[in-house]
């Protein structure tokens, strides 16, 4: 059960950053262009990004508001509450929450910097995740130590300068890295390249976990007229698909050290996808090239964490999974959420599960994962 | 366990067409460019069809290989076991791996008659599909009664043909229908519409389940450049994705009688997805439209099966899916099967399951499902 003393760490939260974010935090020559939160003539807030306006999703921003208000319409930051964009009301809805600390993800850039990578001019973009990072390190997380665990971005359009980036804001405190799960879906080289080697080297040498957000990677394969429901329930799939990836890669032969957070995607499909890549491994593997020396499970053990918001699926089978592997999440202020009530939620969830591993899933796999110690 | 009187169903196996099939069944104008078994000037099988040569894949036909013979080359009939396609040797074959029934899926056709589908003549292409139904249910099935449970294809480029062709096969017998699990994929109208319920219904009026293959509806999301082993490990998705689409639907408000068979997809994911569906369901039924009834778990119990080779976190969790939702397969003669171990191995699976589940899950689900008793 969940004990008292247990801290709560949700692994995959988020921050709508405020309309100054990028304005206060890009050199001068990258204004203009720059991200910057303005209200537009029909009274909304929108982000003007070289030059074309972009909105917030509401579904992004639905902490405390009732199921049957939501919906997919933009949202302004007078629409959501302060905890969506300020730390200290953050800090005191996660105390609400019953959340000791956090790690969130950005809004506008996208999960892992997509926004960015999508933009005309590259050497702007390279200069936002650094105003981002810049940001995230020394305003949102330096406001709420032991609190708040600072991730960061990398300009992964140049790997290059995803390694340098990597290694000036390790210097300066970042936790984690977010990184698309599926590189190959977005036109880029997949797991299966040494291509990412120099950022996978930089992250290793800094002990920097690469958290890979469901959706970072492209939408779930659905029928396009189909309910946003199915979509919305087939986005643990890319993480599925980005576990098979990973355990069928050399990525790990490279870099023992490395470590890959599966950031939303769930853990109740775990036992069945290591059952099934193993199972795969044990036919396939030696005309396929993949006559590795460790089993697909074994890979998922030592380098891939799951986390979960409800999944008692995942929870009835944890030594399938691996009781070192699981972390919990809140995803506040997302429409997965459960806020005010994730401590009372988890607890229920957990009241069947022995108590070293609670403490494990809920707290001390995660501050050991982003070397996040107790305050 | 698995008690000497239970009798193995498998609902999913494979037959490779002999190379008279359509030659013997096809009518007399569409002989020409129907499928024609030959040998080519290298020494291969092949089938011609519409002029053009296509192969039997090595994967297709691995029974009885040590798995590091297995290869993606094309293989002809004097490279594998001759149960592969003759029935008197399928029988045997069967006998020796202690399987009492099976449901055999095309090969020259596709799972579900993609190859037809493809074709440059439509009007071929739906002969075809009365050639093979013919030839299964009056020949390969007739040799073997209460061995072989009869699929047939259904033209589904044409929904009021494929009903015809539904109402035609099952005066005479058939028991199953094979169809795409994801007809928005390869450019159909997708589970959403209204389009296949000419179809859906001469289905339900007939008592015949759909059977979807994982592969019908296209291959899984992969990395070009990984390998094999990763795309045969994530073929299991499509199941997935097919589960949520067609619990998200409306298709069994419209077809309470009708029922889904998951070919191949594997079991130990169900809870997962039904616990993801529903907890989406729950949160996002309310500006999606998809405020039904029932609840997507509901759904799936009432209409959907799963079927699984070797799968120990389905057999972990039987509640969590449905201990009448379950059936079991053999693959043979594909490389996922276990031949000629597959009651030996399927006992040792199902050693701590109780006997009644037992039972329902290796025989009785299935001859409910296919209207299918003992001989």
């Amino acid at each position: 059960m969940l004990n008292d003393d247990v801290q709560v760490i949700s692994v995959d939260d988020h921050v709508v950053e405020p309309p100054n974010v990028w304005q206060d935090h890009l050199p001068a020559k990258f204004k203009e262009n720059g991200p910057r939160g303005e209200r537009d003539d029909q009274g909304r807030d929108i982000w003007m990004f070289e030059g074309t306006p972009r909105f917030n999703g509401g579904l992004g921003a639905v902490a405390g508001k009732d199921r049957k208000d939501y919906g997919l319409d933009p949202v302004s930051y007078d629409g959501m509450r302060r905890g969506c964009y300020d730390i200290e009301a953050r800090l005191a809805d996660m105390d609400i929450d019953g959340v000791e600390a956090e790690l969130c993800f950005p809004t506008f850039p996208g999960f892992a910097g997509n926004t960015f990578y999508a933009a005309a001019d590259k050497e702007l973009a390279t200069a936002c995740v650094s105003a981002y990072n810049d940001w995230m390190i020394d305003e949102w997380c330096a406001a709420a130590p032991g609190r708040q665990i600072p991730m960061v971005l990398v300009p992964f359009w140049d790997v290059e300068s995803s390694a340098q980036e990597v290694q000036r804001v390790a210097a300066k405190g970042a936790k984690a890295i977010t990184f698309p799960e599926a590189p190959h879906n977005i036109g880029l080289p997949s797991f299966h390249t040494t291509h990412w080697d120099p950022l996978f080297a930089a992250a290793q040498d800094a002990d920097l976990p690469l958290c890979m957000h469901f959706g970072s990677g492209g939408t779930p394969n659905v029928a396009p007229d189909g309910p946003f429901t199915a979509a919305i329930a087939l986005f643990g799939l890319n993480s599925q698909q980005c576990t098979v990836e990973l355990v069928n890669s050399r990525i790990f032969e490279r870099f023992p050290r490395l470590k890959v957070a599966l950031s939303e995607g769930g853990i109740g499909w775990i036992p069945y996808i290591l059952e099934r890549c193993d199972y795969t491994w044990e036919r396939h593997r030696y005309y396929t090239g993949m006559d590795t020396a460790k089993r697909p499970s074994e890979i998922f053990r030592e380098h891939i964490y799951g986390c979960f918001i409800a999944d008692d699926a995942g929870l009835r089978n944890i030594d399938l999974i691996g009781e070192d592997n699981i972390t919990f999440e809140c995803d506040y202020p997302h429409s997965d959420s459960n806020w005010p009530h994730t401590r009372k939620m988890l607890g229920e969830a957990m009241v069947n599960v022995p108590d070293d591993q609670v403490r494990k899933i809920v707290e001390t796999n995660a501050r050991k994962l982003f070397n996040f110690p107790r305050r």
